[in-house]
């Protein structure tokens, strides 16, 4: 008998009907010999909504209250299929973050999952109940509701997964796999049938948007096979593992961009020890996530340090280092929002010399000037003007021959 | 510096602006020296709305998961609330009902609060933290949320007033006070400046739906000051408390109504001891609450055995008492959906007689047929055929002159 946990994102959970279908899929699993415990996101466009009724109510929401609100969402969809399933003859009890519960730390809004309480889970699996859980919530020491951030339903599935020690986690979404690249700007992009942890956690950081990156790591750290589904018909799928058998000759196995970036620019900064830090502890208090830093050689003491946040906080990011600037007597900041990451993944790049030159290559040939690059074992990111992002991709796509089954 | 408990209903919170109006009678109480704890309803047509969705799921909804999904309606006003008042800079907190906790028992849709935990809810009003808490629901001993009923918002704000040795609970509605009768339907209906706790009860058990009778209860039980307001004006009013100094000669004080009402017969019961108990023990097991009940007296070792039910739960109760009705050798049962009951209340009757006598006199000269009649020391109710409900409340307001002010 296998533990399987499921999660469903809001496409799947859109409407009465759809919560219908999931429940058959829950059914079907549970009567294949299976325990179930379902992870559910709030139907789409629900979290947008109470959003936006968060920012009406006040242009900046205390997170504390924000999180409460908008933990309604999936609140709603959990116990409507509860309902459904036990209408349908089918044992069922939903969890919320508190009652489960998945305890965090106390950043509303972004918290992180501090750990996973999972004998009441176990308990009522024990008992052939199905258990669904929300997804994208929990609670901190203090039985405050916290939420995930965005696309935390993923994490909270693979951290009730590691928790349970479950089989698999299915991860169901409007998409039957992972692609090569984005099949919107990209018409050869093609479906891998696999791909490691770190290949994934590279795509989902670098703008891939099937996975939430954290619960990619989460994955990788608990090693819990993860298996990205379409909720919408049974074929395909991605199953992200530990190694793909079949992938030692593939060099690159997808290419994705990131258009949520805004390049910040710290001019004149004297090169002494401790600079990095009174620029990056500051926004690392505020929770501002910081993606690529570059900082250039230093000339005659002083140096420039380039880094890139998501758009939606580049203005609370640029009024933090603005106060930290005068302290460090830096010249001045320099902000461009139009700008964009593209980003060449594989986990072959580590045994094969030449890759990093292909892309550059490539881009040079389409007259892409390359801002900004960052390289690591396994990617090669290149900051872009935003204007040249589709350009980019299918020209990188075509260069690796990624449309070609290996 | 007084505690006060301020209680809004779902009109008063239907929509933003609406709250945004709550804020501003919030933070007036607070700014003039109080402490304030803020009960809130769902917006209005919000419980409906989920309560539709539920049935939509499943005909007869899971109500552990039933609970759970119309109490988000109470989680949406209270942290919008919570938000605005932050915005306008006034420290506050919202409390759902697990947070408090309001500990009730496990009687799922229809709770009852065993104990109010006030610590909690102390503690951020002594750090003059305006306090937020939801109405209608609470948590069970196995963390499970519980829903309180119909108009549960009056008793969570009643219990918590009570807790906290509140100095009054304000109950805010969209009407201004408690009236002598429905204005709706008599023109002449007076807005009372007083009312005792049990004449509030019985207009509240009898039908006036201006508090939830729980609530009533519960405010005698801690002897705490109740004042009903329109939560759009700052006039009028009703308090109701323990004794109303200047009603001393007022004998009846209110007429109200109840369509809710149907009446079932059970026929020719061998009238033996333990009968009563055969019929009403499982009807309260399936927690429906009988009303008035009337027996026969018995003729030849029968008797008829007749009572009211809400009209919501008559099929219910009919399929229940059809089972016992074999067990105890009745003949069989008969339903009147087609009922209202009319009472008359004031606690002015203990001492003066002949009350009844005009209650009955006044409905006879309606030519209006009474099928059955209870009393209690300050109520005497009659159910009469429903199309006579409004004839008989105007006829017995008249005969009581009660628009005179006294």
């Amino acid at each position: 008998m296998a533990l399987i946990v499921q999660k469903y994102g809001g496409t799947s959970v859109a409407n009465l009907e759809r919560i219908a279908n999931v429940a058959k899929k829950v059914i079907r699993t549970k009567e294949a010999g299976n325990k179930v415990v379902v992870v559910l996101s709030a139907m789409s466009g629900e979290t947008d909504r109470l959003i936006k009724l968060a920012r009406q109510a006040a242009p900046e929401p205390n997170l504390r209250e924000y999180d409460s609100l908008i933990s309604t969402g999936e609140q709603t969809t959990i116990t409507l299929l509860a309902i459904m399933l036990n209408g349908m003859g089918h044992k069922a009890k939903s969890f919320l973050g508190f009652q489960v519960p998945v305890i965090t730390d106390q950043a509303f809004s972004k918290a992180r999952i501090l750990r996973v309480q999972k004998e009441a889970v176990l308990k009522e699996l024990a008992e052939g109940t199905i258990v669904v859980v929300a997804g994208f919530q929990g609670r901190d020491g203090e039985n405050n509701i916290t939420t995930l951030g965005r696309g935390g339903s993923d994490t909270s599935a693979v951290a009730l997964a590691a928790a349970l020690d479950a089989d698999v986690c299915d991860i169901y979404t409007d998409v039957d796999g992972v692609y090569t690249t984005d099949p919107n700007i990209c018409s050869k992009a093609r479906r891998l049938s696999q791909i490691t942890y770190d290949e994934m956690l590279e795509m989902a950081r670098a703008g891939a948007k099937v996975l939430q990156p954290r619960s990619v790591e989460l994955a990788k750290k608990y090693n819990v096979p993860v298996y990205v589904k379409s909720s919408f018909s049974d074929e395909g799928g991605t199953l992200v593992t530990k190694e793909a058998k079949n992938m030692e000759k593939e060099i690159v196995s997808g290419v994705t961009y990131d258009r949520d970036q805004a390049k910040i620019t710290v001019i004149h900064v004297p090169d002494r020890p401790g600079i990095a830090v009174a620029i990056f502890a500051p926004l690392a208090e505020h929770n501002i996530m910081v993606d690529m830093i570059i900082q250039n050689a230093s000339i005659a003491g002083y140096t420039d340090m380039t880094f890139t946040v998501s758009r939606k906080e580049v203005l609370e990011a640029k009024r933090i280092i603005g106060e930290a600037v005068q302290g460090i007597g830096a010249d001045k900041l320099e902000v461009d929002e139009n700008v964009a990451k593209v980003s060449v993944i594989g986990s072959g790049m580590i045994s094969h010399a030449g890759v990093a030159a292909k892309i550059f290559q490539t881009l040079a040939n389409e007259r892409i000037n390359i801002l900004m690059i960052s390289t690591s074992e396994i990617k090669v990111s290149c900051v872009v003007e935003a204007k040249y992002t589709e350009l980019a991709v299918t020209a990188l796509h075509d260069a690796f021959e990624l449309e070609k089954e290996r």
